[in-house]
C-alpha cells in the first residue's frame, strides 16, 4: 500500500509532527502486522522520531544541530544551503516503524516528525505499508 | 513475525551488543530470505551497527558524540537530557538488516548495538522479521 | 530478491553515486510496488541519500562531517580510524527506498551514495527488494 501527503512548513527550520497523518493511513491500509516506511523525497529535509510530549524537545533538536557549527564552514555548493543538506544526511530522509495490531508500535513518548532545514516550503511525505 | 526483549543498561551512556539476541530471534522465525527491523521505542536511546570486535570502538563512538559539545548548549527542555534526545535522532531508533539463508547478513566486523544515552534504565527492543 | 555488487573507492573519503546500479537491480527484480533496502556491511562506510545534481554537495557533506572535529579527539581504538567509525554510525549503513511502478521513488534531486570514510578500499553493497 502506498500513500502520499504534503506538509507546508512555515519557517527556515522546523520539526512538524506528522504522527497523526501517518497513523491515519496505517488504519486506512487495514494492515494488522508489518511495517511502515515514512520517506521524504527531499535533500534538505528529513524524517525523525523523537519526543512529542514537550514541544521544547523539537526546538532543542534544531538547537543541537546548530551547535555543530556547520554555518561557519566555507562550503562549495552555490545555493548556500549546504548545512541543510548535511543535516538531512545526518538525520536521514526515512524512518521505518513496526505495525502491531493495526497500529504504529511507537513508544509512549515517540512521535514522527518531518524536519525542515531549508524552508518554508511545501514538502512531500510518502508511505509504504507492508504486512 | 514480531518479537520483543528488554535490555538493562548500567551506565548513563553505554553501547550494549544485542547481536546474539537478534540472531536468536531470526533463527526462531525460520525466515530464510527477507529483512529484520530492529526498533527501540525510546527517545533517548538508539540502535546502531558498528564494529563489535574491539570493544574500544563502542566507547569511542560515545566519545565522538560527546565531542559534538551538545552539553555546552543552553537547551529549553526542563529534564536536562536534551543532548540524549539529539543523539537519539542523530543515530536513529532503528536499523534494518537483510536476512540471507536464515541468518543476518552482517559484515565480518558488524554488530548491532542498543545505544543508551540517558541511563541506566530498562530499555525495550522490538523486532519485525519479514520474508 | 537479493543482489550484491562492489564499489572500488579511490580516496580516503568519498561519496560514490550508486543510484544507477541500484536502479538497474530494481528493474531486474520486476517488483512493481514495494521497497528496496540498500545495505553496506562495513563499519567505516555508510549509505546516504542526497543531491546528485551538483557534485559540490557530496564534497560539502564530507566537509561538514570534518567540521565536527572528530579528528581532534583522543580515541582509544588502535587503528586510528575512530572518526570513520563514528561517521558510519551518524550516517548509517543502510537506506530504505520505496518502489513505485517498477522504479525507485526518489525525489527529483535525490541520488543514493556509498560513503567511504576510510578508503581507498573495495566496498560491498547488498540490496534486498520486497514487493
Amino acid at each position: 500500500m502506498f500513500y502520499r501527503f504534503t506538509v507546508g512548513t512555515r519557517a527556515t527550520e522546523e520539526l512538524v509532527d506528522i504522527t497523526d497523518k501517518v497513523s491515519h493511513f496505517v488504519r486506512e491500509s487495514l494492515v494488522q502486522n508489518g511495517m511502515c516506511v515514512i520517506y521524504t523525497p527531499h535533500t534538505t529535509a528529513a524524517v525523525t522520531i523523537n519526543e512529542n510530549a514537550d514541544p521544547s524537545v523539537r526546538r532543542d533538536i534544531l538547537k543541537g544541530l546548530d551547535a555543530l557549527n556547520l554555518s561557519k564552514v566555507r562550503f562549495e555548493h552555490g545555493e548556500g544551503n549546504s548545512p541543510a543538506h548535511i543535516k538531512s544526511s545526518l538525520i536521514g530522509c526515512s524512518e521505518t516503524v513496526i505495525i502491531r495490531d493495526g497500529r504504529l508500535a511507537l513508544g509512549t513518548w515517540q512521535g514522527i516528525f518531518l524536519c525542515e532545514f531549508d524552508g518554508p516550503r511545501t514538502r512531500e511525505v510518502s508511505l509504504t505499508i507492508m504486512g
